[in-house]
């Protein structure tokens, strides 16, 4: 099978660019793009457990996560042959930590905040193994809102968090990259500068038009809807991703209460306010 | 500089591993390891930038991160050239909301599940990014305790939390990569089984003697105290992973408190008890 990074085309970038055209490493980083068609192909045994043995030498502070795989395709949201639930586990380290003589004290917040980047470092090492072999992939960032749900499909045991899903499979399409933030409203030398204005409105144009000129929202049919009063003023003309991850973010779980009912059903208590679950 | 995945020596792994040797982007992540010393080389702007593009371009469910990166090496803890702190930063797409006439709604704690994930997958891409391009990095989890520290520094406005730092340079040392888990205890089919005695054992005996026998401990120094009346027992022939996980789960940051207070003063709440800050 031919590496991917091989075959895809560049997207147009800016800063280090013929540095770039050199690494294969970098250009499977900067050619990727979400798939969300895929062919009913099975992947390999190998291919799978080379995609979680890649995801596994990413750093980490604790390696508390589990990756749960299912191969029900009827059940995949794109009908893809592969999903990986990625969990946030201490329970697996609770049991060594129990032969060992000892118990976990350190508190759930200050535990979440290393271990859901110990589960996300090794979640983007599968992403790229996975491109880097000819497969495509997409992240479903619902599954802390269906935890329960999920939790009794895999029978998780408590302490055990689905954070994140990854649908895997062989492409069916071929997307192009999508845009990002220009450089200077990511990366800042030695000092958060303050943001005008006109700082701001760059940064919203690069996206905005980037994604208009894909027409990406209207190939997805993907507009939000407007809740309250609000009336809507944008076609798929205009549409674009500020507005869209706007409407995400000025609508959306506004309760912190589903999450941390959540989190607490899993036996997580982020608040310390309960005691934990039976250990 | 020649590409220093096609340099590395392979760590022996077991499952696909004719298909990782034809694979320079998997070969890159199974060959990762963390450096902890450096030359005093400076990385060029091209080198600094292509890393944090090639960060950019991982997925994203709202890309609300900021990188900030200080040359300063003698407040570098590995006296590197580079470090990175990257940040959860809602600060940045509260002022584009602002342009749109939208408010952020959605709960601190709903939309950090979603943001620590954004800036995680973006740092492990700058890891391997880094690694393509013959730099060495080490992270530093102890960010969010020194959050105030820190965002004092950097003059971070409120609504930017410091959640990990990287530091990255030219290697000084080439240390073999780290043992993970066995596959058996990392990846799940359709259920997560219980895990009895046997498999736990296994899953420690994998870390323990491969860190032992890399002298990983004794190496480093790195044996942590005991705390209260817990004698010690162990001295760097029988010290390895999973007791010194053990030692840090089992006695550090107890309290929660100190951890939602370092949220509370960059302006998150996790709870949803206390009014947002001016916004």
């Amino acid at each position: 099978m031919p590496c991917v990074c091989t075959l895809s085309k560049l997207a147009h970038i800016s800063p280090g660019e013929h540095i770039m055209k050199k690494n294969l490493v970098i250009e499977t980083m900067l050619s990727h793009k979400s798939i969300r068609r895929y062919t009913d192909e099975m992947p390999s045994k190998e291919l799978i457990e080379t995609i979680v043995r890649a995801g596994q030498q990413a750093p980490f502070a604790t390696q508390c996560y589990s990756v749960i795989l299912s191969k029900d395709q009827k059940k995949n949201p794109y009908k893809a042959p592969l999903l990986f639930t990625i969990c946030v586990d201490p329970h697996k380290f609770e049991l060594i930590m129990a032969q060992r003589n000892w118990k976990m004290i350190m508190s759930d917040i200050g535990f979440m905040l290393l271990a859901i980047q110990d589960a996300a470092l090794m979640t983007q090492n599968m992403i790229l193994a996975a491109r880097s072999l000819g497969l495509g992939s997409c992240l479903l960032g619902n599954a802390p809102n269906r935890a329960d749900k999920i939790a009794e499909q895999y029978s998780l045991p408590d302490r055990v968090f689905p954070l994140v899903q990854l649908v895997v499979g062989f492409p069916a399409e071929d997307p192009p990259p999508r845009p990002r933030y220009p450089m200077e409203f990511t990366l800042f030398e030695d000092k958060y500068p303050k943001l005008n204005g006109v700082a701001v409105k760059k940064a919203m144009k690069q996206m905005d038009e980037g994604y208009l000129a894909q027409d990406y929202y209207r190939r997805q049919n993907a507009k939000i809807s407007l809740e309250g009063n609000r009336k809507e003023t944008h076609t798929y003309d205009t549409y674009s991703w500020t507005e869209h991850i706007s409407r995400k973010l000025g609508q959306w779980m506004s309760d912190p209460k589903e999450t941390l009912e959540q989190l607490e059903k899993r036996g997580f208590c982020l608040t310390g306010k309960k005691k934990r679950a039976t250990k």
